[in-house]
């Protein structure tokens, strides 16, 4: 499978220069719309419509030395157990939130029972967290507060209990409990935990308050944040859910000394991926780092979870409801989500599915002469040093991967719209003007016929 | 049953006055909070917030009798078929929407055209209302419009199938065409389809288009406005859902001819409602014109319609969410609701639980002290009048009420508030301050202890 993908690699690119250019004639035009943004100066952050397309630029390098010498000045501060957490602010108007990162802040209660509206608690947890952390996230929420009562609701742990079912019993669980509007759910565990605690606290009694407590990587610097909720269908992921912002993120780095090595490395695909999209020189700290975070070096890993969050936070402040940019936080997504589908939701973690997918998205934009062949060579080199999936599994077919994206959330009036890179390292294309020819040569590629 | 309600109907009111008096002093007491409204004056509606109570009177009697002019108005200049529609607009902010009420406006595919979004339209309706006026719908949306194709999802029909089993079958129907996020969900039919409608739109894709052409009274003057959607759950009515808007709402009052007389009378529950907790003229109305709109006359009904939505979209838009004044909607819901539940959904109809629940709202007002005798009776009269239950069923104990009451949505960190008559008609409360042993009574009164 590895070996097909990689017949092109070193294949010619003709037309590279000409689109190349074309690219950066476009972003730098007077018309491009200049979006507010939060983290990033006004000039930082551009988005170009055109047609069909949104066209994305990576943020300047200044801006970037600028949030990486924030977080090493606060790594040194820390003074013993109480380090105060780095806090990157998602900003959407009534609904921002903080997301708080930093070492031990499951002991640091004031942070958590801020945010905690009512009386009533309910955590929603898995079989695998629970036994870790549960007791240590219901001292946090009730220690020196004793008006809070705390119940919890345990699922079984996986992306295959991710549906309508196991939903159930989160609701089975709050109105057994009596829990009333001003009840807060609390989301502790992956990413599966907070899409379906999210969905709940957004449904249940039309919308209580919700906290996320994510566990694993993937959760922290991903799913958690910007609001995004639901549960999948037999025959499609996340079909069903809801746009729906939490009142706090708390990620406790801590929670990583438990996780297993492939849940860190899944975690690990959408911290390359906003290095693709929109962070070139994020993607080359990761080259340099790759070791460091598969050995979870504290700082290094402090430092990815924060610079992906600001990613993240930036682009959602632009574009909560993904009317455009926000899809491309995506990239891979659309093939990934088919392996997920396909292949039975579970068999592949997340992350695992999403490597595969990017380097499809990767090998077709190559294709189409959107990039040069280096970038291709550089994500398949740190996707196997992260020991992530650089093809689908072998059971995948080209009838398997279109009729899954053909339900994809992106197709509008029947156009599938793809996240694929274009032009330098950090720069990518939402679009559904491209080849047919090019997708169907990807999907030959990496599938059987 | 109505023999133990009666029991208390002759007895005296000692401590009335002095409420009475307290309540007037405060309502016009210069701290009074005035409220944004678009259809009443600035001084016609005031809300005033005083501890766990939100206070509101009835609207003045001039803008009053200013709606029911315009309504003749518009009834007069009907010339043939294409009578223009009458128009309340819900003014929320970007998701306003209009409100049309007329005879013969499905047979004006521009009306409907206007508000979809995209190529595909899934119709949501039910075993009973497909063979009506289904394919009228699929002409109305199609006609001149070849572009659009529509798809439906035909329902059970009945208060019983609104959960979550039937709610998946619309999510099934609208993955397995394929229907993406610029797709159009149409709810045809009574208050179910809709709820079940409006929520499965919200969720899809976590939230696509949809239009509301309620084909009952209590969807046309209550359920179809204002965007409260959701399914029950066992232990309890809609208790998961969403708020969410449609484009508009489509009322042809031509679609009652086919409407059982059971079905008629529960829907003017919901136009009593509104006289009493908030239009004491429009009450007066209802009790000299209750046997024309028994007899569906065209005009009266018409006017009752447009004004119970002119009421409502007053109160939504002022308080979307319910953090208050919505709640006052709610008027006999609680006890409603508990009927509902413990009887059995689809057992009785929705509005005949709730006229059951105000004749207990109002035996509880009338036990404080709030209400005169006087209102008593004429809450029985025009209900009995409706032929609408005044007595709960015969198998309701106190405890089926008191366990469903529990988990009503209007509890807050456990204590139950109520919407409760106080003052003249069509003043009311919604409170928590009420004296238990009232509510003690009003239940052993009502239900077998």
């Amino acid at each position: 499978m590895a070996s097909t993908a990689a017949n092109h690699l070193c294949a010619s690119l003709p037309s590279k220069t000409k689109t190349s250019a074309d690219f950066f004639l476009r972003v730098q035009t007077p018309n491009a719309v200049s979006l507010r943004s939060s983290f990033a100066s006004p000039s930082s952050l551009e988005l170009t419509r055109g047609g069909n397309s949104t066209r994305v630029r990576s943020r300047s390098r200044s801006s970037i030395y600028a949030s990486s010498a924030q977080v090493m000045d606060q790594s040194a501060s820390k003074t013993g157990s109480k380090a105060a957490p780095t806090i990157v602010e998602v900003d959407l108007g009534n609904r921002s939130y903080p997301i708080y990162i930093g070492s031990g802040l499951l002991d640091q209660p004031e942070l958590l029972q801020r945010h905690v509206h009512g009386k009533r608690v309910l955590v929603v947890t898995n079989t695998t967290i629970a036994p870790l952390y549960l007791d240590k996230v219901v001292v946090a929420l009730t220690r020196g507060n004793p008006n809070v009562s705390v119940e919890s609701v345990i699922l079984p742990d996986g992306e295959q209990y991710k549906n309508m079912e196991t939903l159930m019993k989160v609701f089975d669980k709050a109105i057994e409990s009596r829990l009333d509007r001003k009840c807060t759910f609390v989301a502790l565990g992956g990413g599966v935990i907070g899409d379906m605690c999210g969905f709940a606290a957004a449904a249940f009694l039309r919308g209580v308050n919700f906290i996320q407590i994510p566990t694993t990587v993937m959760a922290q610097v991903d799913s958690s944040v910007g609001g995004k909720t639901g549960i999948n269908h037999p025959l499609g992921k996340n079909l069903i859910g809801a746009f729906y912002q939490p009142q706090c993120v708390l990620v406790d780095t801590d929670t990583l000394n438990t996780l297993p090595d492939r849940e860190l490395a899944s975690g690990l695909a959408e911290v390359i991926k906003y290095g693709l999209i929109r962070d070139a020189e994020f993607f080359e700290w990761q080259e340099k780092n790759i070791n460091a975070l598969l050995t979870r070096d504290p700082s290094a890993m402090a430092y990815a979870i924060k610079r992906s969050c600001e990613n993240k936070a930036e682009v959602v402040s632009l574009d909560e409801k993904e009317s455009g940019l926000r899809a491309t936080l995506n990239l891979g997504h659309t093939f990934g989500h088919a392996i997920e589908t396909s292949f039975g939701y579970g068999q592949w973690l997340h992350g695992e599915a999403v490597a595969a997918g990017m380097v499809m998205a990767v090998d077709m934009s190559y294709r189409l002469g959107w990039i040069d062949d280096s970038i291709v060579k550089r994500v398949h080199n740190i996707l196997e040093q992260a020991k992530l999936p650089t093809a689908p599994p072998e059971v995948m077919t080209v009838e398997m991967f279109q009729s899954v994206m053909a339900v994809d959330k992106k197709v509008a009036d029947g156009l599938l719209r793809l996240i694929l890179l274009k032009g330098p390292l950090g720069n990518c294309v939402f679009t559904g003007d491209y080849d047919r020819k090019a997708l169907d040569e990807t999907l030959l590629a990496f599938s059987k016929s």
